[in-house]
């Protein structure tokens, strides 16, 4: 049976692509959004007593992945990127029906001349993403810290290294602070909670070169890193027109 | 923009009609249910590791709820039913996408000659609903206890009236139970737990005649009970074809 889904709304993120995104929402909690919310669902009365729940439950869409190009099984990060599991035991974009399941803090409900927008924190959101549904977190029936959980019992843990800007990329990091809601603080702990969750992929993390240098397309600028005698080493945040970094 | 979505799996429930049915999956441990999965999907190493995970997230389609009949409020039986919020702001299943969401337990998964079956508990799901997805519950992204949640806070308090089932209803249970997987204890605990949420309408809970007998559709037969002298009296268990009752 086929069912006809439409978007109620668009993701406006941080993370204008895939690579360096956290896996799982609520790990990078300065990670903000809005979610544009399209016609005809942009009623005011839609949301009446949203404000009431710390929390909500997006339904999006993977739009960067493509159903043809499923598989019965997948190769989940935290395994390593080289064990197989069924893609139904994971929680992979590639799956027969693209739905993605995120729960995220609510911050409110913004109305501007250009239509109403939802914004969201700790979000694990392409830019662009359709999204297809929102509703409460409900804790009495959605919450069950005491549900075991295979091969992901825990979050990743954050790596403990040190964390250094070279004098470029905090001269940077403070010029691109100017248009940045939190300002200069809350974007250097964004730069720093998304960097101290490895978004290397797996497989490179244990075969990388010493001193590659990593680059990860945010906000308005790219990013770049590198593994540095035990330190995570930020470059520079280069604010170059969007490229197609790691794609 | 619109998504194309195709079921992957199909609902084999005690519950054959929505009236009855619990609010939120969890709140009957004992309702139980099974999900057929629908080819090209039901390959085993689709699920290789799933029976690493307590609890599963099955996302489904509302196939009951037109939607051409959205509106952007709606009426929470948390609420009495006679107060409005916002679609958004609600778990209803009258939304613009008729998406579902409930976290339940897996139980197992089955192979037989007619198919692959994924077996779960502490449904609220009718019988018939399409799946689209099941992904494993990850109690570090998906569970905040603390999370904050407006006019459903907590889950709804079973009724601790006394429940007594007639004669007949007695010896009707003990005949149904021949045939559930549980027995004659596992039944009598399933239809205790769906009372004592009292499925009637909100509406009707305040308005209702007393000694009014309602009926629900449950498993193959109607169970009829009645509110008297402060009980919860359990008529019969009438093994009739299905009816339409309460439609």
């Amino acid at each position: 049976m086929m069912f006809e889904m439409s978007s109620i709304g668009r993701v406006h993120s941080c993370f204008k692509q895939k690579f360096g995104i956290p896996r799982q929402p609520g790990l990078v909690s300065e990670a903000r959004a809005e979610i544009e919310i399209l016609l005809p669902y942009d009623r005011d009365e839609a949301f009446n007593g949203l404000d009431a729940f710390s929390h909500i439950w997006v339904v999006f869409v993977f739009h960067h992945c493509r159903r043809e190009n499923w598989k019965a099984t997948v190769r989940p990060p935290r395994l390593g990127g080289n064990q197989r599991v069924g893609v139904f035991a994971s929680r992979s974009t590639f799956r027969p029906n693209p739905i993605g399941l995120s729960v995220v803090k609510f911050e409110g409900l913004v109305r501007r001349r250009t239509g109403l927008y939802l914004q969201i924190s700790g979000v694990d959101l392409l830019d662009g993403t359709p999204v297809l549904d929102i509703k409460p977190y409900l804790p009495y029936a959605d919450s069950l810290p005491q549900a075991s959980s295979g091969y992901a019992p825990q979050a990743p843990e954050p790596a403990v290294a040190q964390l250094v800007f070279s004098e470029l990329a905090d001269a940077q990091c403070q010029q691109q602070a100017q248009t940045y809601p939190g300002g200069y603080a809350a974007l250097r702990r964004l730069i720093e909670q998304l960097l101290r969750l490895d978004p290397r992929p797996a497989y490179r993390a244990t075969t990388a070169e010493r001193d590659e240098v990593y680059a990860m397309r945010l906000l308005d600028f790219d990013l770049k890193w590198q593994l540095r005698d035990g330190e995570i080493y930020v470059r520079c945040l280069e604010s170059s027109p969007a490229s197609d970094l790691n794609p």
